[in-house]
């Protein structure tokens, strides 16, 4: 099973050959996988910002305890989780009807539904676990398609997600939650072996 | 790339055939993908119910808005997060160091650096939200690693987390936060087609 086998294969790289780039159509394949990712009602709550700019790696690797594997990627992956759900809502529904009325009013039952859902969440703060949590399936498949073209990764929740909002100059209703550099392990890495908990330990059966 | 065509693939299905079952060698090799889920630190703050037992099953659905995928799948995997961080933590330094002191004293630098991050969570619910984003990303690992088996799954939000945890005699340090029936969907199913925000919307380059 190669899903397994890439997982196996992959681990924190912790630094990247600063040398060698993603080409353009692998990067095309991560962005497919996170914008193809299952969230919530459909509603895709976050944003992707893929950042090469080296002063801006750089600037945000010393709002990440200085880790190295930020300013040594290839590309940089910030992924921010919405809070405005009022408008998030809005725009998916738009697209699921394409504009059109009629398509939309034959939604209604399914747009109920997630009004319901909008109207729980009221304020910016109530929107963000949620929020976050959909951005995070999102960060874990564009490390498994990362994995399948044999590019590393380093799975990332250690910086200051004021200083990179600041960086990057998100608006109030955005939050960076979580960080994805991608490119080629470095000839100095000396990955550990990996460790988990066992299968006696995570899983129990309820027959 | 085979792993965006079984994101393709795949759907949010509804209705499982319940005359069909995952096997168990396919079983294991979902939950070999949810072990090898990257996670915080590595810590696997989570702990995965393989449910089989109809009764339960039916349970569970009945405090899940009555939604068919559940009753009708063939495994109901329930994702629970843990709160109880400074044991989860104590339980992965003894498995990295495998219970020897003179390892575990070499580990010093990165547990210190743990301890840290738990004594910046001392509370249930402040470990809750950060658990459940772990436990997020191993959903969609398990659901990568079913669509590559051409297994449906439904991640699944939608159910009382605490009507959940009394049918499955949860401790109080655990609380479940996402389902995943998995089964091979119902002759019946017609899924609509996929709809994702575009490119454009999603992404956004700093370059």
């Amino acid at each position: 099973m190669s899903f397994i086998e890439n997982l196996n294969w992959r681990y924190a790289t912790k630094k990247f050959d600063i040398t060698r780039k993603v080409s353009d159509a692998d990067l095309e394949k991560i962005l497919e996988a996170i914008r193809l990712t299952p969230t919530s009602f459909g509603l895709q709550p976050y944003y992707v910002y893929v950042v090469t700019n080296q002063d801006t790696k750089d600037k945000i690797q010393a709002a990440a305890w200085n880790q190295p594997q930020v300013g040594t990627s290839s590309h940089l992956l910030v992924f921010t989780a919405r809070t405005d759900l009022a408008d998030n809502k809005e725009e998916f529904f738009s697209l699921l009807s394409g504009g059109n009325s009629e398509i939309r009013s034959q939604l209604k039952g399914y747009e109920d539904m997630v009004d319901g859902f909008v109207a729980g969440k009221p304020t910016p703060e109530s929107v963000l676990p949620w929020s976050a949590k959909q951005a995070y399936i999102a960060q874990g498949f564009a490390l498994a398609a990362a994995a399948e073209l044999q590019i590393d990764s380093c799975a990332m929740e250690g910086f200051d997600p004021v200083a990179v909002g600041e960086i990057l100059g998100l608006p109030e209703v955005e939050k960076a939650v979580v960080m994805l550099p991608i490119g080629y392990r470095d000839a100095s890495e000396n990955p550990r072996p990996k460790v988990r908990f066992s299968r006696e330990h995570l899983f129990a059966e309820v027959k």
